[in-house]
């Protein structure tokens, strides 16, 4: 149930005093192979963390032997200066190890705008380096090192009968965190796949996942999911059978994130079904989850398919307006673009809420997950500077 | 000063019962000519409100006589029902003036969901027409019956020198309200113009002032802008001066709603300069105007720029992050993507906030207006039903 799960990975989680916490801050995951594949999917922001810069050069080649994170500062908008550091510190990673700078990723999270204090990064990296460990307890402490206002840490693991794993980590407070919590993923597998079959298995899961998950309607500077594989299982899967394993341990982190969204009061399920095509449910379920009156109102437990018809008008998506139903919890409230089944019936006591639009328009279908909108919310996102 | 203030126009405002308060809910105005050119715009939601999609084919042929109001219900997603109620409403309005009901505007605004009551509607109606007047106390009263849960009647009035009117008056607290709150707003003048003229100002004009404000992203079910001209001055003003006059009555009008945004507790306005184009300016403008942890932000009096610059990176306008500059009230927080002026020197106290973003990529500029991310705007779309 760790990012150390997979054989042929070490982890390692220490304190380095970038946190005011003085909590883990550093974490470092390195692949001791045989295999080096990997492959990783970086925000859509132009408006990139230097992490960010240097590691989409660093992956670009499909190959990574190792990956170091730290929480305490997420190394954005910092100028210059900031992506020397990024460089620094991917250099310590790589000397330690043997290997060039170019094989390590680096993920910074925390707040933007102030630099990382390098003396201690330094330290803490070397700190890391020397006390990597195979194990639960090293990746759990990994986990731990990545977490800024996460209430919990995060993990995954999928096993295969065939004798492989997939095992992960996770941080993040669904962007909802003071600071623009960045999410930071990182997957690991002892499976023997080459650098396609990461990339593909990768694109196509957070495609559906991550990509899917949208808290706030803000997106992040520094987000970053990578997957390594060590193959050190000597197991060869079918692609389909990797794909489907590296989809279920990133479904299960994004719940987990979705459930830690801070502020949150409810999780909401948005389905769209009847759609004309995937990216007409996607867009319809955006939009909806992007509607503060919806997400105000859920908060509310006002089941307010009003907001919701309201929401879907702003698309492009193929549907006729007066065709459109709408259920909360399983009560149609609306049914063909009017009124329909009483919404007293609908109880939104429950954490999960689950909405279900029908387009009428075609066969397509997609979910989009987000949370409801609170006075926790403001609060996190104004009562502190960042 | 008020939607009566031009000449050939009549107006009254009468308490219907269809508001619980008791106020004034029923507004009626009266274009009596010479002149029936007319021009409208409405909402680009596609899920529109039975009163829009009746006035939208009512003002298709730019000829309007009368256009009636009514707060205490949106008529919205109420089905076919709710359409035959809009029509016959036309229709009252139109025996009474012996006109055609294809030549009567309606809006209507309040809560989603629930039908008018058609019988107090009717004898509203019934009265309207009876108690029209010229003058600014009819005016007034036609503006006090389209407000909801604005907290003051908006009015304004351009009076050339040359011996013509525009005046107007306008509903909204900036989509902030409980149910989806619409902006309502019916210009009159008694220059002499025609349909062409009309069109091409109010067109011109609400470009730059009604489609720029953006309060919470929302986008709602029954906007509606109305110019009505009566030619009544005798006096047939140039295209330029005219349109200027109707652009001026809009920016005041929109300045209003801007500032009684129901929770806001500041004005935002974001000025972004150096875009290669005008729909740039304007995109990078609207992606910042809907960041709720920009506004959130506003709403802690924290100069976040790092958020300003995330927003502007989720768009597609032309600019490099290495040289975007952000100001904040004059002080210069962010240049070159990076760390500027101290965030210190900021003064969020006053309820006007000026954002400058200068894209450094040519010569355009637009200006979008907002509100902050506050608990009073959470507490007012999620404790009350809708």
């Amino acid at each position: 149930m760790s990012v150390s799960a997979a054989k042929g990975f070490r982890a390692a989680g220490v304190a380095a005093g970038l946190k005011a916490s003085g909590g883990l801050d550093v974490a470092l995951v390195v692949n001791d192979g045989p295999r080096d594949a990997a492959a990783a999917v970086y925000t859509a922001n132009r408006c990139k963390a230097n992490p960010v810069l240097w590691s989409e050069r660093a992956s670009g080649d499909g190959r990574v032997l190792a990956v170091v994170l730290n929480s305490g500062g997420a190394n954005c908008y910092t100028g210059p200066e900031g992506f020397v550091t990024t460089h620094r510190t991917a250099e310590q990673v790589a000397e330690g190890l043997g290997a060039s700078a170019l094989d390590v990723v680096v993920c910074s999270t925390g707040l933007i705008g102030p630099r990382l204090d390098e003396p201690l990064l330094r330290d803490g990296v070397g700190r890391a380096l020397g006390g990597l460990a195979a194990g639960p307890e090293a990746g759990l402490a990994a986990a731990q090192a990545i977490m800024t206002t996460d209430s919990r840490h995060k993990q995954a693991e999928v096993r295969s009968p065939d004798g492989w794993t997939v095992g992960g980590m996770a941080k993040g407070a669904g962007m909802l965190a003071p600071g623009l919590a960045t999410m930071l993923v990182v997957l690991t597998t002892d499976a023997d796949v080459d650098r396609a079959t990461c990339a593909a298995a990768l694109r196509a899961a957070t495609r559906v996942t991550f990509d899917r998950l949208d808290s706030d309607g803000c997106q992040s500077t520094n987000d970053t999911v990578l997957l390594m594989a060590s193959g050190a299982s000597g197991v060869a899967p079918d692609a389909a059978a990797f794909a489907g394993a590296v989809h279920r341990a990133c479904h299960d982190l994004t719940q987990q994130l979705l459930s830690d969204a801070e502020g949150a009061d409810h999780d909401i399920h948005i389905e769209v079904r009847g759609a004309a095509s995937e990216d007409d449910a996607v867009e319809v379920g955006r939009a909806v989850a992007r509607s503060n009156l919806f997400k105000a109102a859920i908060f509310g437990r006002d089941p307010n398919w009003g907001r919701i018809l309201a929401a879907v008008g702003t698309t492009r998506a193929a549907f006729e307006p007066d065709q459109l139903d709408v259920a909360v919890n399983g009560v149609w409230v609306c049914k063909a673009g009017g009124p329909g089944e009483p919404a007293d019936a609908v109880d939104l006591t429950p954490r999960r809420v689950d909405v279900t639009i029908d387009l009428k328009a075609g066969p397509a279908t997609a979910t989009v997950w987000t949370n409801d909108l609170t006075h926790a919310y403001v609060h996190e996102n104004s009562a502190y500077s960042s």
